[in-house]
């Protein structure tokens, strides 16, 4: 599969999040093209702050592959890996990161920091903006409907 | 129980990680004093990049008071933490994080770099050196060891 066929699936695994009302973000681990593992965002269903996109494909990627050096995978992820994100990516020696949207308050490729360019033992390549506009949609469309249900709940009023 | 006695538990963790030729590091996440999951880091035994100490911690913890927002809870972790901990750190909401020995390699509480410093949406209170010789001793042991078993391998010769 191309680069643009792995996202275009990282993409259909955010739209999983997005309806169980999760944001949404979709994951592939891919190698030689092949998908290996694919995940989405499951923090407020699964109630665990570890279950973001990317942990959960390099989780199952892991458990398929039976060792914990990916050297060989790469990962397309529809938005840029937060701090623990790409920590994992790092650790798990993932050789090449492709992401879409850009992350200005957690995205640790560049927006806020960029972990890749710090001297851990682990420098991934990194490619942006990748069906970028897809992905940006989709989260835009997320936190638009988010918004309107927050102001259309009942006002809290005090006690009498 | 005190800090100390909780850190003394991360390092009862880092032992049994020893035991089974990991990398000695422990982590507990407590709250008000008590327990709510502890440890420790098989990287190897379960062939898993996710598998660090902090990270099985938190996730128990979740996974244990059956939400994502572990801002009541605190850890306390043998080694200073990776960029991946430290991540997770920041989105469990964690309010503290106390460690004992610094990581001049991949330490991301301000070896390396400082992510608690960084404008992400989460500042946990850090303290350092809590009984970190204790914790340094069983790395230098274990790393000691394992440079001897690897010295004392067969040599590899060509084939005639």
């Amino acid at each position: 599969m191309t680069d643009s066929e792995l996202m275009g699936l990282a993409l259909e695994e955010a739209r999983k999040a997005a309806a169980l009302g999760e944001v949404p973000v979709g994951a592939v681990v891919a190698r030689s093209g092949e998908v290996v593992a694919a995940a989405h965002n499951t923090r407020e269903t699964e109630k665990n702050a570890l279950h973001h996109a990317e942990l959960l494909a390099i989780d199952a990627a892991c458990k398929k592959l039976g060792g914990w050096r990916l050297w060989e995978c790469e990962l397309f992820v529809t938005l840029e890996p937060c701090p623990m994100c790409a920590g994992a990516i790092i650790n798990s020696r993932i050789r090449r990161v492709v992401y879409g949207a850009a992350d200005t308050k957690a995205g640790c490729c560049g927006s806020v920091t960029d972990l890749f360019a710090m001297p851990f033992n682990h420098h991934p390549v990194v490619e942006q903006g990748l069906r970028a506009e897809e992905a940006q949609e989709l989260l835009q469309a997320f936190f638009k409907d988010l918004r309107a249900r927050l102001a259309a709940r009942p006002k809290w009023k005090p006690p009498v």
